[in-house]
């Protein structure tokens, strides 16, 4: 029992499928903490890397790092949380705690963070281990069977609005309203700003406008983009499809800034003129720190921000990850224990 | 005399040769001043004006947009300046007054605002005509010989420290070491900031740590630059040439920000992945305004921040203007009336 014994879906190859797999947690570190899994949110990443596509995945893979559940043990060092306390954990399950990126509260940047699928066992499982500083409490008016995909999701579109400034005065535009972008949207609109939300799907644009978007323009309309030059002080792109960045930068507004929270492989080839002659920026932005789930979660709370999700069972985990790969869900897919 | 006659240098075709014109700079307006020309810096964008090479240019043209001189007339209306005031004008001669660029300070990206040499005669010549709100004062200590060159291409490497943020606690590096890059290590180093010069000569290396550089790097040694990795709060690229972006951004620290002050035509073909796990920031810049170059002419003068010239009589600019077309000059051409 001291090496905690969980039950678990690994993935053996790429590819594969979802399995049961029954594997030792190890033993308990003094500032480490064990979750008991109540649900776990499907992440893209999740499918990125049960297929190797980063080449960093680790066989048997358990993926999972949306993971919403309960405290069931905590080391002795541990002395904020406490059995049965409601609690998350998103990408990282560790961080070095020394580095300057530790010390100044960027530990989602630290060189050394330990991914929750990397080398260790996601919250496809009973249970998941974490270092105790990258576990989040689930602050009260926060739906606990919805709640999975704030911890990448929603903490992915977050960051930046922090990150880079995003003022309530200002006007966002988000391209793709998908898993990220339906979150953004309802970020951006409980904070204050004029919001924008780029889609090309005509069923999304109404769902943008009641997820409180102001207006909506066709993410595939050139001519519409054009004509939206000057427009946004922000712009977030959530797509990991190629599209004509170009094009985009020139709807930034002077000092402007594009951020990517979309993973996108393929070169930006952007101009630099229209960088300088608008002093405008283009950054990216990798989920957030915990300091920042903390406050993308009780921001959530009090704007009854919710993720839009499909419920299956973790029994179902193959099938509900076959559904996230044909992109169709509205707008996430979580995994219930029980 | 109503109408203001003056002498210029004009260049009448593109790739043309200086030669003497007599102009008249038109009613005095009620905001508008004239200032008698003392000196004007040669900057590269003159050459780029007089070639055409933006398709911008109205000739015949009169170059000279980094102009220190004395107050000679002022308008009903210009209640900040008296005959005699020493002056500069740099790449704007007028701004709109009402956009929210003008309105929020940042009159340098004012959508109308008018470049002394683009449809208006610059500072080649005896006399030249601007907005008063967009001339400064020279304050004390400020080598009036010198100082032209502080209009264009000092703002230029000052703005971008001031609106990105750069700290006196920040690590900072300056590509390129010529007109600009010769001003953004004097200013880096009097802000306090750990310098470090990319340069590929070894006479300029040398310079590079006379102007207050702490480092130097091979800036065509692409083993040193990755050796760099993460090492630098800020990259300032001076250069008009397309380098390795995405090895540059490596160097770049995790939250770190490479800011672009030479104009580069072709693409920057940057990876996305490097931005976004890194949370860095690509950004462009351009001159400054009015308050800036204020703010950037009493720092310069408080910590004797001073371009080095060669100097030559306005009677010999076209040998100057050749000159600055080798690239040769250490490190910016002035040319002085009388």
């Amino acid at each position: 029992m001291s090496l905690n014994n969980t039950i678990g879906l690994a993935v053996n190859e790429p590819g594969g499928s979802l399995e049961s797999l029954t594997y030792e947690l190890g033993a308990l570190g003094v500032n480490e903490v064990i979750i008991d899994v109540d649900y776990c949110g499907i992440c893209h990443s999740d499918l990125s890397m049960v297929d190797n596509q980063w080449g960093i995945t680790q066989y048997p893979l358990v993926p999972g790092h949306e993971v919403i559940g309960k405290i069931a043990t905590v080391g002795d060092g541990v002395k904020h949380f406490s059995p049965g306390d409601s609690v998350g954990l998103g990408w990282h399950c560790g961080y070095c705690n020394e580095c300057s990126c530790c010390k100044s509260g960027h530990q989602n940047l630290c060189a050394v963070a330990r991914p929750t699928i990397v080398g260790h066992h996601g919250g496809f499982a009973d249970k998941v281990k974490a270092d105790a500083n990258s576990v989040v409490v689930i602050p009260e008016g926060i739906d606990l069977k919805s709640a999975g995909p704030l911890m990448c999701a929603g903490v992915t579109v977050f960051n930046p609005i922090v990150q880079f400034g995003v003022a309530p005065t200002d006007r966002v535009a988000v391209i793709g309203i998908g898993g990220l972008g339906h979150l953004a949207v309802q970020f951006l609109s409980a904070w204050g700003c004029e919001v924008t939300a780029f889609t090309s799907s005509e069923t999304k644009k109404t769902e943008a406008l009641s997820f409180g978007a102001h207006h909506t323009l066709n993410s595939r309309d050139p001519e519409a983009i054009e004509q939206a030059a000057n427009s946004f002080d922000y712009l977030i792109s959530t797509v990991n499809v190629k599209l004509d960045w170009n094009l985009y930068l020139n709807s930034l507004k002077p000092r402007g800034t594009m951020v990517f929270v979309g993973a996108t492989l393929d070169p930006l080839d952007l101009g630099g003129m229209p960088l300088i002659m608008g002093q405008r920026s283009i950054a990216g932005s990798t989920v957030g720190s915990p300091a920042i789930m903390d406050q993308m979660l009780q921001f959530a709370g009090r704007h009854q921000i919710r993720p839009l999700i499909e419920q299956f069972p973790m029994s179902k985990a193959n099938e509900a990850m076959e559904h996230v790969r044909t992109g169709k869900p509205k707008y996430r897919v979580v995994l219930a224990n029980n």
